[in-house]
């Protein structure tokens, strides 16, 4: 359902539980650049009216989702502040390519493919964290990746034929997995844990 | 109580409403770039927690706006979409000192000042049009500018001596509005209107 290429391994969840400040504080970010990410769409596209409405409400709901992972740092007593990103964002956007078309089909579908790589692997920290209250809204937060994920092949259905759609989501697909396999385990929420992170 | 150097003629609202379309398109590009403003310093100021919240929930408030005048927009039959931006916002920055501590209280004050006029200019457009759902839509957008003028105003508040948030804030506050009168009647929410605008 989620198009990804490769399964996060089950030991990923256990490996990032145990190094849970670091990946919440990660985790917040994620949710910060998401928002930033449908923003700079927002702006780049006013031609596209339809679009707008939508990743607005996208927008606004990852900057939700950062509120509220910063409330949960703060009452677990963890500081927020600037952290040394991973490799995974950089790396997998390093395959968008430069003409015009082409790098809005694949800008769409990195969108899409980190939404559904955030959404499986918060649904694994769902299940794994021990403090109820973090457990509850992550599973809240890996429905509205599973949307968002959907938003974002909407949108790629419009600016390609299906075809062209799917072969080039399964390549980038594929790429994103040897990102994460090439990754060290970080503790990160986009890091390792494709075959063992550790 | 808003901080600026000189008020709007009462003409300018009947112009605006008699180039209600374009205005109508504009605001929905300042909504949204309010939105990135505020976005844009979540990113910039990660080291500063206290801020990162009342800014998301600002920016999300501002892309709720700004989804409201996409719908405003679809009902009445304007079409968004790519418009020449005037002059204000440029004008108003150029007066952005360099230095790190400086650039962040001008920056911040610049944000107080256009939520200003946008406070005042969206009050006197929902007394001046003729659309009573524009016109009620616009009466809750003006307590909202103010709202966002004041927060801030309360961030400059956290980065410079009150003192010198005064007197930036009334040099700025002179600045903006030597900027508005030296710009051209244009139909745009931030443009001419000091002291009669056609």
């Amino acid at each position: 359902m989620l198009e990804l290429a490769a399964e996060t391994s089950p030991e990923w969840a256990r490996w990032a539980a145990a190094h849970r400040d670091e990946v919440l504080v990660d985790h917040a970010h994620c949710e910060k650049k998401a928002a930033g990410a449908a923003v700079n769409l927002i702006f780049r596209h006013p031609e596209r009216p339809g679009w707008l409405a939508p990743l607005s409400a996208l927008a606004r709901e990852e900057l939700s989702h950062f509120e509220g992972m910063l409330a949960h740092l703060a009452r677990l007593g963890v500081a927020f502040g600037r952290q040394r990103p991973g490799p995974y964002g950089g790396k997998l956007h390093a395959r968008v390519r430069g003409r015009e078309g082409e790098r809005l089909l694949d800008t769409l579908l990195c969108c899409a493919l980190i939404e559904a790589r955030s959404c499986e692997r918060l649904g694994l920290l769902a299940a794994e964290l021990d403090d109820p209250e973090l457990a509850a809204f992550y599973r809240g937060l890996h429905a509205a990746e599973a949307r968002h994920h959907r938003l974002y092949l909407d949108l790629a259905a419009e600016v390609a034929p299906a075809a062209e759609v799917a072969t080039r989501l399964a390549e980038l697909a594929r790429h994103e997995a040897a990102v994460l396999a090439a990754t060290p385990p970080l503790p990160r929420l986009h890091a390792g844990g494709l075959g063992g992170c550790d």
